[in-house]
């Protein structure tokens, strides 16, 4: 799916938060300069910034706070990326070795520090008190959200609430940011700014529900890191607790989280059940749900092309195939 | 050393940040409480919001915003201890295990991202957009610091600029945030902010240098960890320094940086050759030159008991034993 609607409104603007974030790279030591240049090049799809500036453009757009906010919350994502993937040892991201790969765990956690840090600059750098707040308790919820995800490895004794809980955190928190922050800037009235944070929160469900989906569906080169690494981590997605749910009696999830038989047999089997079956199509309706719940928010908004760039992204977290 | 003038002055109101810092365990997940409990329970000298306290006592002290002021440096503080026990794998800090070895370092490195946020949640809560920005600042700086220290770890060629540098960066840097944020919380004129930022550099460098030395000179039971941990992590500190630079021939430093010789032999043999040496007394004519340097800065201001107090503070740092 073409973004096209998006790309026409604030492509160009998107082109200079790439290089606000670029800029971060811009350090005296080389050490450092060249591991934010390897974590920042990593790239990405960018939906985190585009939503901010999406929202502005509904209301009064101020390009230069919109920028920097928008970069905010693109290297607030990347930090918590990085943290995530020196906590969970992850050699690839996005096709590329991690920063933890590459010069250490201990180096990653720092390096993770040093972006929220850049993060928080730019958010602040926005003179916007209202949105430093958000900022903050964002970076709060997330963390325990992965916390939460933490201490709830490999256990089987999670229902529907407490995943979408879980992903609400560490996820859809980071789009509400991002369009509560942009709304917010743009001096939009508080019921928009409230639709707005609604359907960031939704769409940041969907778009979750979808990447677990992908962990299970996609291939390693389309994904940029290998399949299964939720069911090598012990993350009980939606994916794997419909299939135990639908195999209530032995099944490979069950071995995994109870470390019965060999580990990878035990996910290949699981990939390969989810993918012959009918749990594919249920968890994009979970999905579908939230997106459609997503979009229904709009209506309460001006009815102008940035309106239908946030329908059209609605449509697409649940179309991606990476 | 008794900090009469600094009890006398700020003691009642470092039991409402006490409180204050209390209340962050209070939480709905029981596993989160109980990480945080025991994190924040571990106590300290509460220094910094101490520092943070009396700033403000100079000129107009807004009691509610330096309570959540003094609150956010701490727990900044408290965040960066928990971020390099996980880093340095350390059992024991202040006498009790830490997060890493209780929980495993994975989830210390993500509780200390939640105490990130609720420092700059508390940070943000003053409403002061120049403070905001100042902690996120800080805590750039204090990660490169720390970056600094990991990249150069057993490098013997550092020279004292290099080392000032560095503790200047993870140290000396939340000392200036504390003080120069009391200072702009009180509304004081622009040139005392700028000498009482003067006097957190210095004292925080003096304060770490102490620090450096004590991990050579004190008890584990004094310390609360044990003692030699710097030599242990390859942190070439001023001591070590002083060390190579006395005996430019062999010397059980060159030899545990260069992974020569049995090393814990080689700590033991550092430990002792300093202690024997008068490169304790080096180190604190040094440390002593940054106390003096800082209490300088405090004649411009207004005479004041917590003006002495600051003073007070001063001493302190070059006489603590632990």
């Amino acid at each position: 799916m073409q973004l096209i609607e998006v790309n026409s409104l604030v492509g160009e603007d998107l082109i200079k938060v790439e290089e606000t974030i670029r800029s971060v790279s811009k350090v005296g030591y080389p050490w450092l300069a060249e591991m934010l240049g390897h974590t920042i090049a990593g790239g990405g799809k960018r939906v985190r910034p585009a939503l901010c500036l999406l929202c502005g453009k509904l209301y009064e757009y101020d390009f230069k706070r919109l920028v920097l906010m928008a970069t905010s919350v693109e290297l607030l994502h990347t930090a918590t990326l990085v943290h995530d993937d020196a906590i969970d040892k992850s050699p690839v991201r996005r096709g590329r070795s991690t920063v933890n790969q590459l010069w250490g765990e201990e180096k990653a956690v720092l390096l993770g520090d040093y972006l929220f840090a850049k993060a928080g600059e730019f958010s602040a750098s926005t003179e916007n008190i209202r949105v430093v707040k958000l900022f903050a308790q964002t970076l709060e919820i997330i963390s325990k959200g992965e916390l939460n995800q933490a201490f709830n490895a490999f256990n089987l004794k999670q229902n529907h609430e407490d995943y979408i809980q879980r992903i609400a955190d560490k996820t859809a928190s980071l789009f509400v940011l991002s369009t509560e922050s942009g709304a917010v800037l743009s001096h939009a009235p508080e019921k928009s700014v409230q639709a707005l944070k609604e359907y960031g929160y939704n769409l940041g469900v969907a778009f979750q529900i979808v990447d677990d989906i992908l962990d299970f569906t996609s291939t390693e080169k389309e994904l940029g890191k290998p399949i299964g690494s939720d069911l090598a981590q012990g993350t009980f997605t939606l994916p794997a607790m419909l299939l135990v749910e639908h195999y209530p009696g032995d099944n490979p999830v069950k071995r995994l989280f109870e470390s019965r038989g060999e580990r990878k047999e035990n996910i290949g089997r699981a990939i390969e059940t989810v993918r012959n079956s009918t749990i594919v199509e249920e968890c994009y309706k979970f999905a579908t749900a939230f997106s459609v719940k997503a979009r229904s928010q709009l209506d309460s908004l001006p009815d102008c092309p940035a309106r239908q760039a946030l329908n059209e992204l609605a449509e697409y977290v649940v179309s991606r195939q990476s």
